[in-house]
């Protein structure tokens, strides 16, 4: 089993899933500012041409983060990080979708459009990117007002939806082109879930 | 249960899960072109102000349209709609996302965009709406690819992709902000697909 990863946000959620379930494999570095995930042979493992990227030992391709981490989670059931209950299953994707949808999606909008990063290869529409700046901020909200009440996003239990939470705001301080409001609840499960090994340590 | 509706895809998507797994519940509809769905008592079901939401009869609110489907896969397994195997349920989840991030999410961002559909409620940017209808198309090859050898999107079965696929395609149809190109593979899983009984009935 090799992980094609990059310096990502999706590699590192990635990362953290497979320090949480205490597995390793084989990691091939990808280029992504250069281009390596557009190339041709990239493109035949993944024509989505996105990072990260789980090959198989008999050359099966699983792309998409979600789709690795749920392949390691059926793989290495412990420690569970998708919910056991039917009700626990659904409240850590609830969770898990916002995080990604309201929140990382808009910071990766506003960083995209704004800065250019890969202006090479995509269209760029910096009052766009200005939009999504502006939406970002508003999840976070609503993710406070939940751990207000929570010790983590999807209940009482760490799940795949805070490595997703922790991974995307680490990113967001990083880009610096949303402003992050500051927010008690968040501060005190961020300390938290940053202390943990899986997310220290990458 | 109570499942709260409108005429959405997302809501459509559930819609068909439902009658897959030959259940039924209460229906409520919502209007969102009226804007019920962020009118105070709807956010205090659901903060992210989307449907469709599913109610438990505690009054437990489930929402984000993977995670209702989700919990019913738990509550009724058969007919199985999320993979089974480690390597099954791998692959139905990264083609159910990339069907939603590659095309839907293009096709709702052309539509909003371009339309000013919910201009009372979002900003709307005209060139970035041209953008996502530029890129939609193209992920249409890529699943025409795919259904060249296999008979549905994730294989052999059908799975929570496929709806999502032909949900996302009837509503582009609709919708008419993209051009759709005309590719057979697709044409003749479309013909497969849409004879269910559960997509041509909703």
């Amino acid at each position: 089993m090799k992980l094609y990863e990059s310096p990502s946000p999706n590699a590192r959620r990635v990362q953290v899933f497979m320090a949480e379930k205490g597995v390793d494999c084989e990691r091939v570095a990808v280029d992504i500012r250069g281009g390596e995930n557009i190339s041709e042979e990239f493109l035949a493992k993944n024509p989505g041409g996105r990072v990260p990227l789980l090959e198989l030992d008999d050359g099966t391709c699983i792309a998409e983060t979600m789709a690795i981490c749920r392949y390691l989670e059926c793989l290495h059931p412990e420690p569970n990080l998708y919910g056991e209950t039917p009700l626990e299953v659904a409240t850590v994707e609830m969770w898990q979708r916002r995080v990604e949808m309201l929140f990382m999606a808009e910071v990766a909008g506003a960083f995209r459009n704004i800065t250019g990063f890969f202006k090479d290869r995509e269209t760029c529409v910096e009052e766009w990117g200005k939009v999504c700046a502006e939406k970002a901020p508003k999840a976070l909200q609503m993710f406070d007002a939940q751990l207000a009440d929570n010790e983590y996003l999807a209940g009482d239990r760490f799940s795949v939806a805070d490595i997703t939470l922790a991974v995307a705001l680490d990113f967001a301080r990083m880009v610096k082109v949303v402003d992050l409001p500051d927010l008690a609840n968040i501060n005190r499960w961020y300390e938290v879930v940053n202390a943990r090994p899986s997310l220290s340590a990458t």
